[in-house]
């Protein structure tokens, strides 16, 4: 039977003050629908695999997952240990239940503009594992030279929505080699998205990561032990534990506005902007200005003369950033920390 | 006997979104002693005269006043019509139980540091009203060349803590006739503060203001009339009604670190800045910046890479502009009530 499984681990600071370590990126509402981001994988999950959705989150995030998503099935980690961990749990889990499980993971904190479109590739992917017992990924179809994101190297020019083998995956790149990347047309983002039978996912961890094997499967059987194996588990990427080194990993090559949301100045890519350029959630007032990025809970946010800007208000917080710092959320994160505030991460 | 005639009556929307209609600039704790401004003019007031302290507010404010300043004697205005009615209300109220009402008369929102320096020159002001029935302003030394201000005109040289007889009212200077001012030694900053019997000031607006006059004797003794008489009244200042028209005017030069706090940008003269050039009150982190003003109530601000910003979180609002466009607020005050957002004003 198919399952999904989505991960939804984020630590969350990266769009502070909306996202907190206790109510993750994942959980807001970013989109103009309204949605959190969890709930649109919900959704693509549910396309999927009907009522078979399990999402794989900390115990810390699992009340607020489930103030979310109500009546989803959790698996709480007892803290992150990378996707390695995460996913071994998942399909230990839903190996117990269901032999012939084949799994199609994402992460919970992705922006999709054509979700019908993924929930497509999707299935040609989980189609691969299910009939070659493959390792298949999502591959993007790049819109830019990213260089936050890891890729998939092709042998040749991509073909959107067929299997095509993978071969090799490439960390992050420089801007120049990213150029590169895009212009060739043999290069995906990797979109930590993917499909494969459970059983071949816990035989590839036996191979490359023992240990962990070991403990998913003590765990899935005794979750009481989680706390106490939880610590000395390796934290590494699936990518690397896995991805990199097995035979068999073919990608499905897709274009359907796919985007991780990395810091606030992508939220135009997300909610588009008004007739001024300004991206506005919230109430707001901006006057004189444009490129600003605003985003406001419970309080009315009023702007003259200010362009390029991001301002947040989020429960007890404000952040007012320029835009093309927007990256260096992380200090404010580092000096709240040390300064004792930590309530407010 | 003396009197203090505190008048506050502002429309509270320059220092938005602290600032607002229902609780103006005097109501608000500025300094970092945490005293609302019109707390200091009443001990000021009662400095001069104990307990025989009046503010004149809007009726629309007068709850407010009560619960920052209770106990404090209040008359109650419809709704403002400039300081010639207000005045001349306090005026004709007081002379009412106290023929030989001698007023020192101050705005509710002014800024002082050397409050016993002021109380001082008002009391050399109160005496030469007393002895010679003088209107006797107080004249701020200017500390800068001030286009805001209106000035008085001495003959020489100003002499603090004097009794100098004034030879002109000056309305706002361009900067050039300020910079002359000030560098002139015989000029000096109207601040809205003077001395005078009751009974003079009421004689003097029955020459130049008859029908205010006789609409604030009615309104002394029958409160229940001031609905009906306010609206025809003159929206006229004391100072264009009266001073420039009065004969034995003088003033009482003092440096006494007055100032009015006419936008944000005025704040770090009130509460100083940190070392990082930062004026902040209320919790805030600025990192990489200088020369912000930032006060907050009960949200932490954080901002990265921002300088000379004023930021500020009050209620249900909040601002952000550069500090040198900070009398712009009232351009968010005008687009509020354009978009019938009357109830952030």
């Amino acid at each position: 039977m198919r399952h999904a499984v989505i991960l939804a681990g984020g630590s969350g600071t990266r769009l502070w003050p909306a996202s907190r370590r206790a109510r993750p990126k994942q959980l807001i509402a970013l989109s103009s629908t309204g949605d959190a981001l969890v709930t649109t994988a919900v959704r693509i999950g549910a396309d999927l695999a009907g009522d078979r959705v399990t999402i794989v989150t900390a115990a810390s995030q699992a009340a607020a997952t489930r103030e979310v998503v109500p009546g989803i099935s959790l698996i709480e980690e007892p803290f992150g240990r990378n996707t390695a961990a995460a996913i071994g749990l998942a399909a230990a889990k839903l190996v117990l239940e269901d032999p012939d499980a084949v799994l199609a993971v994402m992460p919970a904190d992705q922006h999709v503009t054509n979700r019908s479109g993924l929930v497509h590739a999707l299935d040609v992917a989980l189609r691969a594992a299910e009939q070659t017992d493959a390792i298949a990924t999502i591959g993007i179809a790049p819109t830019r030279a990213e260089t936050g994101f890891g890729y998939l190297e092709l042998a040749g020019p991509a073909t959107l929505d067929t299997v095509m083998p993978v071969v090799r995956f490439v960390e992050k790149p420089d801007l120049a080699t990213a150029e590169r990347y895009v212009s060739s047309g043999r290069y995906l983002w990797n979109a930590g998205i993917f499909c494969a039978r459970a059983q071949r996912l816990l035989a590839e961890l036996e191979v490359h990561l023992p240990a962990t094997a070991a403990a998913v499967r003590e765990i899935a059987k005794h979750p009481e032990l989680a706390a106490a194996r939880y610590e000395a588990l390796a934290s590494i990427s699936i990518d690397h534990a896995v991805m990199e080194k097995a035979a068999r990993v073919v990608t499905v090559p897709a274009s359907v506005g796919w985007d991780d949301i990395g810091s606030w100045a992508a939220l135009p890519a997300v909610r588009g902007s008004d007739a001024s350029g300004n991206t506005i959630a919230g109430e707001a007032i901006v006057l004189e200005g444009t490129g600003n990025i605003v985003m406001t809970d419970d309080a009315i946010v009023a702007m003259v003369g200010v362009s390029d800007f991001v301002v947040v208000k989020s429960g007890d917080a404000v952040l007012v950033i320029p835009k093309d710092r927007a990256q260096d959320v992380r200090l404010v994160i580092a000096a709240l920390e040390a300064r004792g505030l930590t309530k407010f991460v």
